[in-house]
């Protein structure tokens, strides 16, 4: 950014751009405002990701307007978070877009090829918890990794989870999914020594309350190296676990 | 109960026992009133175990006060939980009392010879949970039995907690000690065909909420076989482990 | 598991496994992995009782599915709890199962003979509690054991609860439900000199916050000998009852 | 107050009292400003009992300064409650006032004849909960009723409390006093046709939450006839049992 | 009671009830057992008052059966709270009952005479509470109260409530009705010298956390003389109010 | 109202209104009683603005009849809010009421002129902010005020805002709507001298509570001149407001 | 803001300033970096008032290096909120600064004269809320505002509040501090027609949750034109009302 | 560990290691235990980093216990956090301890050389943030970290905080740590691409709750890209931090 603001005093000092013109742009950043949104077309180039859509509180007709600018502004795949059925019905009359009823996933274009330092991998504790891990492995995907995911691996049946021992070492970055008690990423954060990022569930029942004690679990967990995102939020956990495993030395270089 | 009613009421018919007398044996439980306190010395003989003094909310000359009628009463030792170091020293100059800080606890007379089905086995997670494991070892040694305990087995260090499988596996209770997550009774319940109790402890900071998180997390364990204390409640679990290893097919036979 | 280990690493010794072979047989615990659950066919033998199928989470099909892999691995019943009547109804076209509308419960086989050491005893305050109360019998009857219950004993009506002393007293283990105060688990715990597992349930308005108050009361139970589970957790009390009733003095033995 | 205004409006129709003088009474209602504190003199005449001092945010200065005004006004005794032992000695320097540590509780004046209906019953649960006790016992005599007080009755030794039923049949108002899980209400609502007022209490650790679950336990009551006051507020159970012990058809007549 | 075991006791000493029968007479109080509930039939004798029949979580079946048992038992009438309307329809089909949907409460029989000290008066702070306060006159009058009520005189219109200062001063009992803030109790409360019952109410959005901001209001009153009862509770500040309406020196006498 | 009195105490002087009258006009505030509810006919007079019915507890019924007494009393608009799309259609059968659906709002009437000191300006942070600050926008504008409002601002995109940094610098007053954590009004109270009114909405999932995270959040901002009202509540930020856009150096003169 | 980015450019267009120089004008703003903290020399420009020091997290020295910052740029006064007596004494051996203990606040330089629209009247509930209305009082006065405070003056003696009623009609903004159920914010609210500022304080013990009801209690105000600040944010309520008090149309004119 | 087992196996088959001790080798894990604390001997193998000895629940002997084990078995620093000053004085008596009291870290031998991926940028946002900054500088410093830090940058004076907007945008990943209502995180996350591990603290009043407020933001953090460590947990941030940077393709290649 701050390249952009010297290459623009630039202009200004050289007459090209007027001072008024300037001092807009300076202050109108690169979005298309569609009343309901503004959106991001320049956020591909400022964060290194296309804009993804989360479509939980937004309607049809909202996603739709956003995903054709954004489409027509990148080639880069445009992902639809929390996307319920109807909804990517109805979007699929006008949108080439793929739907993943498991992940509440769509996604208008192809994945990407996998262009990260490693692999990500996944790992649920209970079948109930698929659906968030379903939301992480498509989320990852689509920004760019190689990924793995085992599922029913909670520690209640510890030889479940040491199966998997060999996938675990050799991971890049781990994400832990699990709900009542989120014991799973104590256990993993134990035995591995790359980053172990935590996704509580909202899994359970009494006093699980809605994932609040997966997710206190989860923050007090006596294993170093774990870090937690929100309750559900399997597409937080990708999109961290990618920006990790696409990490570099100097970002602007 | 039941017997005592019908050969009271025996009395009652022969004329040994007054009307007037039975109605008020029958309403008059037996027990000692200090005022401050109506010491129950009988119950040893209804509940097979001796009275427990919880010394924090009592002064020193109250718990001298309750020892000492209990002690007339009996000659199974009298334990007193959560007494500090200085009313320790303060009854210790009236009481032949075995104090031992690291539980917090006192004891009047001896630990009585182990006569419970099988061992009780006390794991704790981290060294600060300790004085809560001795709570809980103390409390079962003078409730009658075979105890083991390891610390410092928190399922972060994996190999640490599986070292001790073999007594994990004989045990006849497990008695499970973790602040933070409290992931170690989930582990431990799942690798085990014993009964599990669980006590969460106050360890940890910030989103631990002094022992709420673990509490809810051991509720929540997706191992079964496993109930829980409150917070810190070592002699709850000591006290539920050993009616656990006395127990009888039919209590009153 | 410590005596596979000496006769796998024996058998190494000897030349009849492969060193490749062995590993692998460490690592790879004996479960069938279904994609959506990892079915594990020799819990019956480490744990002594037959996999639970917790259905809550799960769609028929995945019921289906792991309900036979237990049978064809055994001939001791599979218990299916939380299981909806529409699902049951889909799951009888397929499966010899016996459905419980009252505790939720589906049972394919049948009702193992009573082997514990004496009666689990079933106490539950109110009319509402009932659901819970009938889920925890069943599955006591289903792990092999001698069930007894009466209903609507709450302590509002003391003498309600005190014309079954008689059973309390004979009892080997109590299950006590209660929902808004949960005050039945203090009452009956000062009245017994045998474990009692307290469960609250979400039963009550206002300030029963769905369970947490009766959970809280009977986390603070002022009688001894109490331990608690999850909220309307009839089953978790339950299989931790027939622990209990099925405790032996070292296990391995 | 409808007579005042009438009477005062009659008096203006008159001519001996002026339009802005009227107008000045009836917003200014009668109490003298101490500046930290607006005492109110008539207060007694209003709702039939003296002012009373919470101590608990004031200085010893600043109750004497009120303490001061109320006595020159009436010859009713003066209640300070959660007075400290250390103000109360300040005070005892400048008043003729009677310190009961137990209670927190200091009394300007004689306690006045007992002038109620019948009796009010205070039943504590344990030796810890007396100071709460106290102060309800001592708010209720000054407030001029006769009062009975047992402590260390709570559930988990029903005995000890049914030896008092006959005291619970005969009161006109309980208060039920315990802290952990606050049974005693719901038992003793289920005993007797009195109206019963509870106090929940600070006592307990980890999930009594510093009295917070023993009162939702007690708003959850299976009995009914129980209302409940804040936690630890033996003050505010007296002051309301003292109403209804002094109940009237209709209180202006 | 007491007098009844003496009596019992007396005919067992005659020989006239032999001593089984009488310890069966002690331990089995009087009720009659459904299966699904077990009717009270003599607690009118007992609390002076009618079974009243919670009917939030019964089976119209089931509220049918004890109806009956209590109807034939007794000729008071019988109130069942928390009924809506589907249910009284299928009730009426079977008894005389008469239905009232706002308050959300069926009476089998007629209301009794008011024989009380006084009149209950019931006052709600919004339109919303309504039914809160319905519930609390029906109530009140089925247990033999003179009630009057007003409705929407919360304290933002402090001229609304201050219309009806008359009745607050001559009313026996106060039942103050509130949800959102709940402030109506604390302004009633210092303005009358009666006691008063706090209903706080589930109305309000937010941090009105479903009624536990105007509960925990209540409870803080800053004036004297409120005591409260649970979040919509309506049944239960009327049951509290009437038995202070009929308040007794000595109940047994 | 000071005045009133002391006109209404003339009158009674020169016997031009009668004594009981006075007495009556004193305690009978201006209202008209519909039974459901007072309708405040003066309160445009004492408040400055019209009545605002708030129609999330009310019948469509009570709804008309509010309105009708309100709008004979005065040519001021009324304002419906939290009307949803049924209850408007059927009071559009019966009053000239305009319908906003986005905000929920109904209005009879017309919006008046803005007559306030300058602009206030909405600032919400998502899409799913949007209905809040619809409805922020149509309060404000019914009670005489210019709006401005930008949407879709949060500060996840730091750009989208600082592009309005004009309008937030020269509004009178900004109103910050925001969900999820609420930053936007820390970030607004950090670039602004005008009075800043925060309002939480319940947007967002797992930790945001339903608003709570989003309320406490604003509470603890750390830039100074934020103030905040309740979850959701758009039309009580607007209010506000509106108070201070209209706000005077002496009410009364 | 805007202005000076245009008249930065304009220079940079003239040459008068380097590209260099003007991109990191823009980034780098004015304040003084003293390691610990970044002192804002121009905020009293950006929103015409002093920077306020927030004592509490400061040692005595990081508060006199800020401060003597702020002196030399500034000849208004520097206000240090909660500032402790020790602190105090400390910082004026070095700095001529006036310590108020009542509201915990320090004060270098001389009150300014009062330049706003009208009276800000400062209105505590009770005795103890005393210190946060010194906080607010001192505070309103440093920001240049007319201050009236009215103490003891809760609404359990409405008539003491009611003696205010002229002043309140006056105010141009109310700040209303209330704990316990901090009722007073809505029955003020009710009665003016100007902004109220709500505080509420952490006064009260048990349910009181540390202030937290008192704050839910004024969100959920039933009084129109109440916003809320955090629990005992004094300074913060005068800050807003000091913003308010100086309003004006277009801020930037 | 996998190579481990199969080297072990083939020393078993090739006889050099018995069966009954190549199953011991496979249970005890490499740890010495002291009793107080298993000593983790092997850590720095298996995780990379030195054993980090978490200072709080021990005691200056329990420390230096662990350290000297530590120190014999490796020549890597030994990290002891959250220890206090008393303790660190009482250990340098006997090791070569530097102490680092803003921190609370103690580090026994010398800060290696950097050899991460790019840099550590640590960003506070207020002056009492400055510990918990300490914790995490420190701690990324002694795991062998490049890192730059940045206090007193909070959103309430965005300028500061952009003023380092290059360094932002240059750093590998970022830590955030700020207490209130911690909008930092979100404010950070939206301006940057590369991961941001958020840390809230304990710093604020009210309904800060501790930092439970700031921890619920930033897990709602409108920003992706965003993962939270516990209340005041500087460390564990630092040690994610430090894993990502050092991050691998294949953690055991």
């Amino acid at each position: 950014m701050n390249e952009d603001i010297e290459s623009l005093l630039e202009k200004v000092r050289q007459g090209t751009v007027s001072i008024e013109e300037a001092s807009l742009r300076l202050r109108k950043a690169p979005f298309v405002d569609l009343g309901y949104a503004k959106v991001d077309t320049q956020r591909s180039l400022r964060q290194g990701v296309p804009e993804v859509i989360y479509g939980a509180g937004k309607t049809a007709e909202q996603i739709l307007g956003i995903t054709k600018v954004l489409s027509a502004d990148s080639d880069r795949p445009v992902l639809i978070t929390r996307l319920d059925a109807e909804k990517a019905k109805s979007l699929q009359e006008q949108l080439p877009l793929t739907y993943y009823p498991d992940g509440r996933i769509g996604l208008v274009g192809e994945f990407p090829k996998p262009d990260g330092i490693g692999t990500i991998l996944v790992l649920s504790a209970g079948t109930s918890d698929r659906p968030v891990a379903e939301e992480a492995v498509l989320t990852a995907r689509a920004l760019g990794n190689e990924v793995k995911a085992f599922h029913d691996v909670g520690v209640a049946g510890l030889h479940r989870l040491l199966a998997h021992l060999d996938d675990m070492m050799e991971a890049t970055v781990i994400i832990a999914i699990a709900g009542m008690e989120g014991a799973l990423a104590s256990v993993v954060g134990g035995l591995v020594s790359c980053p172990v990022i935590a996704v509580p569930t909202s899994i359970g029942y009494g006093a699980a309350f809605g994932g609040m004690t997966a997710l206190c679990s989860m923050l007090n967990s006596c294993a170093s190296g774990v870090s937690v995102v929100n309750i559900d939020n399997g597409f937080g956990a990708a999109y961290q676990a990618s920006l990790i495993n696409h990490v570099k030395g100097d970002v602007r270089k």
